[in-house]
């Protein structure tokens, strides 16, 4: 019992009704429960209080309950036979942009067994957030985006449970884990004023919601979690991201650092967790070069070019015919290309250094990474001098972040004892590359600490651990959010980092050109 | 300010967003409400969280908000513009199993604005709650019996908003207060167990509960409260009646009673609370003599007999033709036959005092009260000693309840300050007709007060002051319910009881025949 205690799926055995003792049903489980989790109230809604007089009696009064708790209060979730062989399971989700990730975790045994992503179904109506949020702009549009998601989610849900042999009806809980925006999509919020000045949600802290009343259909009285936000801009992902990396219970100062369109950044300790977050502009996730794609099979992720002959060496995922480039694999080359002489310190090409790989039209110059004929598109792969452009844009702001949020708060780099990098960007990026272009700072190698999915880590965590709940609203309300007011000293900062690796190059002690 | 936020309304002035103070919509306004209810946390439902941005701004940030507690914790129902010229009201319910009384309450006045009542529609199922509780045995019946009553209240609170002026929008709360069956069919929670040993309910304090999910067409977001009750045979309509009658705050020891087809008894002050139901019989509701009825126009209430004469003078409700006999009109005839020498100790006819009026047939002896031609049914009305026989096996009960309680708290009839009692039955009956019987004890007759419909009176201070609803739960975990064994000297006491006043006269020194 002490064990099963510890998660969310409590088994206790009552005590059959007699005329010595007729408490009601309900309570008669309630207080059983409430001596186990050592509360004084547990709320039940009125679907699962119809139930409780025949499942305790079918249950022979010998039963486990799912318990989750809403805002710090335990609300009882479902009520399963003590013996019977089916798992009480819940599915921790990273609802992104553009993709979502279910993971089915046994709440017994805190195990995954099973997991699955698809594309979120909103695409359809457009790939960035701004679109969605302006076709949500009436209740119309707002129920049919909210209904693509929804319907994505049952048909994943259903999928998922069917390959891992789990019945719907055994999913009880729902952790999800996504920005402010997705969030609210989810919900059925209004993202309206998210876009607008200034720039507000419909609520940070979201309460558990019947699965029920989403439309989700799992079990009829399964709830669902939804991290908090701490503003339009730093969402539920973020939090999750937190919780876990730890960064929020170490004495010594981290950072984490999550890229997509924009950058959000935290940095903290047990004491202290100042956040912001800003246009790091989407170079960064392969979203501005005209063959830039999210990293999959057929993605160059890597690149080394040889300082002697200049050959480069490209590498794809799954090494198939090459395709596009994700981000990481830019700022490789981007690396690459310095190192190499090939650009600048500006980041404009080197004629002399590029030798016939460098191409030019309609007065844009060009360096060809893959000839049509070695293409998986049957087009050259090309990075032009806008692209490097946008790129130095990108990593200027993404450092200038990073110095404006430590200065804010009176460190240095070097007080940073970890830096985290989350998701699939952090998954990719190769330190040494980023430090190369002045992106990132030039911290030893061991500083860096790819998280993998941090949303999904932390919504697993949610669903396997009282302890990782309780900590989600504290985090939430200790986060000092950092508004980057672009006023002249921070342009002052960009326009510094807007060279490789810098203008101040005693910043970056470790980058050296490779080529003379 | 200070006056409106007493009750359940609060008008509340809410700063714009601004990028200086770009709190969430729903904080804002929540923590606004925070401030003024002095209150930590304040829970919104999903459905009025959607509607917060554009009802924030609709309302140029001035708001009236009707909050309500749940289970102690704040609870946002309803948001309305300041200066809307609409009311915000609720409606206090009375559901009974017979009738159903619904009034509508001015939220912030705290004024009735209309009045209604209705049969019971479950009343076509089964006139009692036996019949009902069979009927509700499986899923479609509870279904069916549940529709019935969540019909009549759609009907009734739709004609009680047009006939008072009320957009039924704008109510937001309903407050109903029913014996524990009524409660658990409203809910839609299966009373099963209830009549079946060892009798319990599914679920004692019921958390409140969104109307909408209750079928119940009222604004949107409103919430419906039932009271708790104690146990399967001491409801939610008993706590309503103490909240009402102030027993429980006084420092003198006072005694309720609630006469239906259970008595239902509660004594105590402000220190102790101790509650018993038993089995009173429906003598006392008129339901068991051929012409006994509720009380309404047309039947019998008050008797008189002339000792001389014999003569019988009789009063009906609204003195039309007589129809039948209500329950205090029993109790008042009992008394007249009694005092008269018309029956004796025993309660059997006495022929040479009756006249001409006493008839019988299959050897049985009635007393005619109304001749055929007089009355309004065409048919003579008349009293049976089969219907004596009942009436002084309900009365007897009634004492013997009331001696049980008294001495299980050790205390005297003369005890008791003020003996309440409650509902229709409570405001026909004579006190000195009851003494006159031995039906209640010999006490100076300003003792006996009568609180008319105490249970809608307790649910209409629960939607007037927040603290009636605070004294609510601690009411119903303060009641000792104390269990009627029928054991031998409960029967010792009962058989005592069955004479007129009682076996020992010295207990009823007031009670003096009127005729020789």
């Amino acid at each position: 019992m002490t064990e099963k205690s510890s998660g969310w799926v409590v088994s206790v055995s009552v005590s059959p009704p007699s005329l010595n003792d007729n408490t009601a049903d309900a309570d008669r489980l309630i207080n059983e429960l409430k001596s186990v989790l050592k509360t004084g109230y547990i709320d039940v809604d009125l679907l699962l209080l119809k139930n409780i007089p025949w499942r305790l009696r079918e249950c022979e009064y010998q039963v486990r309950c799912v318990c989750f708790k809403d805002r710090g209060r335990w609300k009882l979730v479902g009520i399963k036979k003590k013996d019977d062989s089916g798992v009480c399971t819940g599915i921790a989700v990273d609802l992104g942009t553009t993709r979502v990730v279910l993971r089915l975790i046994d709440l017994e045994t805190g195990e995954a067994v099973g997991e699955t992503a698809f594309d979120n179904p909103q695409i359809e109506i457009g790939p960035d957030i701004l679109e969605r949020i302006h076709f949500a702009v009436d209740e119309d549009g707002l129920n049919k985006i909210n209904r693509l998601i929804i319907d994505g989610f049952n048909e994943n849900i259903f999928s998922l449970c069917q390959k891992s042999n789990v019945n719907i009806k055994d999913v009880y809980l729902l952790a999800v884990s996504g920005n402010t925006s997705m969030s609210h999509l989810f919900l059925g919020l209004s993202p309206n004023h998210i876009i607008r000045e200034p720039y507000i949600p419909v609520v940070n802290t979201f309460n558990t919601v019947l699965a029920n009343d989403l439309g989700i259909r799992i079990n009829e009285t399964g709830r669902v979690f939804v991290f908090p936000n701490v503003g339009s801009y730093f969402g539920g992902d973020l939090i999750s991201g937190i919780i876990y990396s730890r960064l929020h219970v170490q004495d010594e100062i981290s950072i984490l650092v999550d890229v997509g369109t924009n950058a959000e950044v935290v940095l903290g300790n047990k004491d202290w967790l100042v956040a912001c977050a800003g246009a790091a502009g989407p170079a960064l996730e392969g979203g501005v070069s005209k063959i830039g794609m999210n990293a999959k099979p057929g993605v160059i992720d890597t690149i080394v070019i040889d300082p002697e002959t200049g050959e480069f060496d490209l590498h794809t995922i799954e090494e198939l015919p090459p395709k596009g480039i994700c981000g990481s694999g830019m700022i490789d080359m981007m690396a690459q290309l310095f190192l190499s002489g090939m650009v600048d310190i500006r980041g404009k090409f080197v004629p002399s250094k590029c030798g016939d790989r460098l191409k030019e039209s309609d007065g844009i110059r060009r360096i060809a990474l893959v000839p049509a004929e070695e293409s998986a598109t049957g087009k050259e792969l090309s990075i032009s001098q806008v692209d490097i452009d946008s790129l130095i844009r990108s990593k200027a702001a993404m450092y200038t972040i990073l110095e404006t949020i430590a200065r804010y708060v009176g460190v240095t780099f070097d007080d940073f004892s970890r830096f985290y990098i989350a998701g699939t960007f952090g998954s990719f990026i190769k330190p040494e590359s980023a430090i190369s272009i002045g992106m990132i700072p030039d911290l030893s190698e061991d500083t860096y600490q790819s998280l993998g999915n941090s949303s999904l880590g932390g919504a697993t965590m949610v669903l396997t651990s009282r302890e990782a709940l309780d900590e989600v609203e504290p985090i939430r309300d200790r986060i000092t959010y950092l508004e980057l007011n672009v006023n002249q000293e921070f342009m002052n900062r960009f326009s510094a980092a807007k060279f490789l690796p810098h203008t101040d190059p005693s910043l970056f002690p470790s980058v050296k050109l490779i080529a003379s």
